[in-house]
């Protein structure tokens, strides 16, 4: 009978395993923490971050990715396509604090709409192409820092303040962006006022952005 | 079997949701960890902080506290009440580092008592009435910061610093404090001391607080 | 010669002290930090947060606000007035990690209109009438947590999330909203977005918010 | 006329150097930021922690103290005496969060009294004598932990918990202890209640500490 | 049947409890979180850090070690022996910051050979005897920083840097060490380097190192 | 005579800013705190990380870096070139948390020779080439964790662990890494180990590395 409780246990040891969301922190507490893939959602136990690998079990390819040499896919409405490479795609990183992504923009006007990642610094250099790119400070200033990036440029987007890059060149433009957190989050600014699920009352928006209420409806079902 | 054995597995996780205590942290990962509630005592595992609820489970009430309008019961000892709102309150405030409390002072002397908060700073604003309040610096200059504060009127307690808030007027007083942590934690100083769990050896007090060793037996029976 | 150059020295510190923008962070390293006023801006030097007073010439004014029992005037475009009790005017609140706010909205459709703290959780206590109020998460679900709130209730808005607050009584309303830094920040999104300095070049916006050109245009002139 | 003005600033340089107190930080930021020596007073800025030291002028002094194996001198009123070594005392300490202290205790009863430190958890371990040890959580508990150590013992008292050590052996004994701060700052509860300068208002502590008025205004007289 | 279930559930979580490694954090969130021992290692669930033990079952035996007047057994290749006190011999120490390690040297030549801390910087007070110590700074520097300490001297060793002691005097020699976290970790450069497992690739450490690629093979297979 | 004061103040207090190193945190408290450069070393005063420049006097350039399209110079020892882009170079990155580098490498065996950044994880993008890759971990198991990547492979070296990248294409080979510091660190085990300056005593390091003193003195002349 032990022996049967034994093996319920250990079953459901691993079922957990399997089973929940994984463990990260701002600050690496050993070596590495590797993130436990979330594979089912029946059950649900969480922590700030992720639950980690048993690090007997970890391998190298824990901390590899792989295709970050293929073209996004960039024919949608904005004529851009951001590739991520964070925790969710490498669990390694998990606990360490960085991620990247690859971002390709349409000839002509391919766009990485205005945003904001609430828990990171993002860092760009541009691999090809020719990009105008900005950001907002906070109030009461919003100061529009721009600037017009080629191959081989550089650009910092700090923490928390709108962004965007636009594509103001002929051919397809390619950058890899670094992001100071393994989870930087991401909120597009027009689907989160206009898309949210379910909608703000559009009374809000409509005197928020000096809208028409009805175009603010309007608006509501484009996102 | 194999059937059984899941559903005794998923009713584990479950009850493992229902019955931890759960899991903060002093940086966000996400856009929220919203505390699962610890029901149970029977088992037990903890993180540094709170487990958090499934983000798919999360509602607006789990961000949400009624009741601050009610003022405080100050029929004892100090003639005072803190109506605290932490992660206890509301489990939504697990690692967003913020709390506040709504406190009441009996007329004529109602005190909150010399106390620290280990993990926090509090910024006090009256609502009602006539407070005298104020902090000791650490050794060794022991500077005492003092103030008479009225409605309207905000003051700090710097963290981990000796503070206390004593109603000088001759109407209740209200006050409401925010605290930079979602677990702040009191320390009362004459309780920790003078009525610790299991007694502190009275020789130690006696000298500690310059107090005839009878005098400290007879407080830590006050305690 | 000697005491010239030294009272020369000593002037000039005295003037670095008055001049300078002042230095907190993120963790206090001392029982208090208080910041130094900037009262001029012909020379510039700064720090992450703000320089700090001499300790031993820190007050109980240095921790001390008054005023927070008036209303504010609500006689603006969106109907409400944020009243800011931070850093900038409690100086004592440096490297503390927590400010507060009063918030006054006017009858019938004061609005907080949508916006961000991107170093702050807010933790919202209405003290008089009935306000709507929420956020939304960000991508990919973008969902709307959203509640109606009265006298006494309490509501937090995680870090970094869009949130407002929208006053649907007949009354004025009134809260008070503690927030986890003492220098939060605010990017009011309609204003970042639509009336930056300088303007953010249309087409951008108007792809990003499937809008005509010419009404983010005319938008551009109204923020 | 322009060489004159050079020197002159070259010297409010350095007077700058030598002059302020120095400033540290929770996390370090380049290999190490030693802290430069506040030797005046006259002027003043400070920041949060230390300013550094140019890391040229670093030497190994900076990062080398001399002298624990002396005893301190315990012929005071509690029996016992705390050499520190902090960056008060090692420069290159500065930002590394951490220090350590030597304490003697007299025979039979030296005693560190109850006290805290607001920034560090102390790791404490006996090389000579028996120490009745202890310390106290925070409300609603108030469990006291408490052990005798012996030569070779170690003990732990968490960040921000009052606590105490208490020489129960009949000889002089010594301890070393380490601090997870380099400026822990230490808060003796008595000294910061009934010695606060000025004194806290004898009302408030005849209350909180249920003792007589007049016993309460005789302790302010005695710390 | 329920009453069945709740049984099984029971046993499972205690049996969670008593198998994962456990969790700390880098600033604590509650009065302590005392990690709990991994006892098994067939089932794997981890976070950063360490899980935590119920703290209703939490004594001050957590909190306490025992041994460290007992000199470490220095017959081995480098003449020197660490005898650890981190989260792993004292659970209490879990999310607290802070452990020490005693040091023994053997007579002339007992030597603590290169090594980093990744998470931690280290204060030494030597007890007894006479040692050469240093550290090394990062590029382009790379500045040796040394010092001979005798019995009471104290030196400190900057987070991430290599860092060595050796004994040059006639007898053994002692010294305790306290560490800016409860699991610093440590990499011994030449066992990382050349003691791998398994082993990197022998042309790297040639081109490395500047040796022969015979000597690497050589010397990999003497770590 | 008031006016002249003035003047002198200042102008010292423009020396001040153009002649310091500046200051960083690991934590932002504003939008951004951009580096101030370091022009000049007769005079020392620095925080940690860096001071920062007005914010009204920042502009897009401050945020901007250029060149990162052309190849490093790989005509040296281990036929590697890294070209960095952190505070140094990109003075906005201050505070920030983040940085990247280009590294080229030779055909054939071109070397970034294992090496640790004290302050950063790291994440590297191949977007030519074919690199074998590794990191070790920390005491006591030292595993190697290695891979071959080829373009568009993505691999994460954990914070602190010693780390190489080595050629073995016949083509050239780039990549991009980012870094989870505005001012990562490097330690390049060999130069600081071999080639510290002033250098270890040879005992030491023949002792740690089981080569011959002979050896190791010859190889004290080759770093």
């Amino acid at each position: 009978m032990k022996g049967a409780n034994t093996s319920i246990v250990i079953f459901s040891l691993l079922a957990l395993a399997s089973t929940f969301a994984s463990a990260s922190d701002p600050s690496s507490l050993q070596d590495f923490c590797v993130a436990l893939n979330s594979t089912k959602n029946a059950a649900a136990v969480f922590v700030n971050g992720k639950f980690c690998k048993d690090p007997k079990l970890v391998t190298a390819n824990d901390f590899f990715f792989s295709g970050l040499d293929k073209a996004g896919n960039t024919s949608n409405a904005v004529g851009s396509r951001v590739t991520p490479v964070n925790v969710d795609q490498i669990s390694g990183l998990n606990t360490l604090g960085i991620s990247l992504v690859r971002i390709d923009y349409a000839p002509y006007g391919g766009l990485n709409p205005p945003h904001t990642h609430p828990r990171a610094t993002e860092v760009l250099v541009v691999t090809k192409g020719k990009l105008y790119v900005g950001f907002v400070t906070s109030n009461p200033d919003n100061r529009l820092f721009t600037k017009v990036l080629k191959t081989g440029d550089v650009f910092v987007f700090p923490v928390g303040l709108i962004h965007f890059q636009f594509n103001i060149g002929k051919t397809n433009a390619v950058a890899f962006a670094s992001l100071s957190s393994q989870n930087p989050g991401v909120i597009t600014i027009a689907n989160a006022v206009f898309g949210s699920n379910s909608p703000i009352n559009p009374d809000v928006l409509a005197k928020a952005f000096k809208l028409d209420k009805k175009l603010v409806e309007y608006l509501q079902t484009q996102f």
